[in-house]
């Protein structure tokens, strides 16, 4: 039977994404509640008006997204597609994306996201989304 | 009458955003026929296994899909979701990421965008999406 | 400011929608917890395989996501976009779409379903997905 | 090697479908280049305010994405995803869905809809998206 990941393990994964390395996330919850990913806002996370770029909001979607798949399905996971819908623009110090298992079969999984930024200490939800995340064929 | 920004005007917008400039992205193509960012691969862009990580896809579809809704609508918009399906796995020098308006009104347009990597002078599609794109409420 | 339509307004609104009034849609469930709408299966909801349509769960998943919305922002909205994901084969004696609002501002609301399939007196998820719903524009 | 099933044998899938009878779809195009799917819109596919029921273009664009993925792919393929945009309201003599494999792999397949209302003679844009389409797994 398949094991999920630990908390350790899937830092270790995160640890050995380059482009999670520049963007500088962390990887505070993985369990069966769900997955979070944290990002400390820094100035060339930002766009032309001077808040959060979506990209990076897509990143740490897609990122989160891919991880909660994977606590359920197991390691071997490919990721088929995400969607984003974007609600309101994002400042502050800091983003938080968690995602969890919407529903599930034993080889697919529709994950759920939602990213919140906090700032001057208080959070708000900026973008929700889901993703569709498969084990790899045989 | 709304007059599209001109191909200098939309490299200046992205040339403001920090996260785009952090990147590396250029913007080659701007006009009604569509718009095309392109970005140079670096080991920084990459996941744990070596490819481009799906969060670099998911940036730059997320980016040309709003500049294809901008060139449309005007440049005071607003993009409201993005979504982005993973065909194969991307790596080699360069991504492009070509968008174009698959149909609008005068106020939204749901745009599409192909990511495709250019691997030892080859390009092949690893992902297509779409996005909403409206324009900002008065 | 806006009030909520009750439970009976909205039943009045789906039996005034000739097309639910077809399918043979009711609506059990219309508060700020969500709404449910459950749907008898009948022969002419099938596919050739035996299975209930796609597109019929696609019907009653933007259906369920509208009136989602409705309940938070008030009767005059727009759905502006849908998604489903299917899960598993849908079959039995009657399909329930439970939707709710994932995120929202005073003018927009992504929503979210679950659609599942009663069958022989037992619920399994067949699909699940989200929707955009917006105020309309003054 | 796979062969494209011919447009009779595309015909004969929908006439036994039970729902797209009732519906009263039609099949008018099957080839390499798209699938077009037309109804002849009836007073019962209609919603509270007279236009045509988002849930029947819903119906209308899962068909036609299904069934241009399965002109690329071979007849035994499952419907993983879809999503629909709402661009106007739609109301006319007939709803027209064309869709087309918008990338492919051996395996999957993306497509794309347009779904047109023809009112007096002219024809709009409704809304459009798109889809994502497997082949079973073995």
């Amino acid at each position: 039977m398949m094991t999920s990941p630990s908390l350790e393990d899937a830092q270790a994964v995160l640890a050995a994404q380059p482009f999670s390395a520049m963007m500088g996330t962390t990887l505070s919850q993985y369990d069966g509640e769900g997955v979070t990913l944290e990002l400390d806002l820094k100035p060339e996370h930002l766009q032309q008006h001077g808040y959060v770029h979506g990209g990076v909001q897509c990143y740490l979607a897609d990122n989160a997204l891919t991880f909660a798949g994977g606590q359920r399905l197991g390691p071997a996971v490919l990721t088929a597609g995400v969607n984003l819908s974007y609600l309101r623009p994002a400042s502050g110090e800091r983003l938080i994306a968690r995602a969890s298992v919407q529903a599930a079969t034993s080889r697919s999984a529709v994950t759920q996201v939602e990213i919140s930024a906090l700032k001057d200490g208080q959070e708000y939800v900026c973008s929700v989304g889901s993703g569709t995340i498969s084990t790899m064929k045989k």
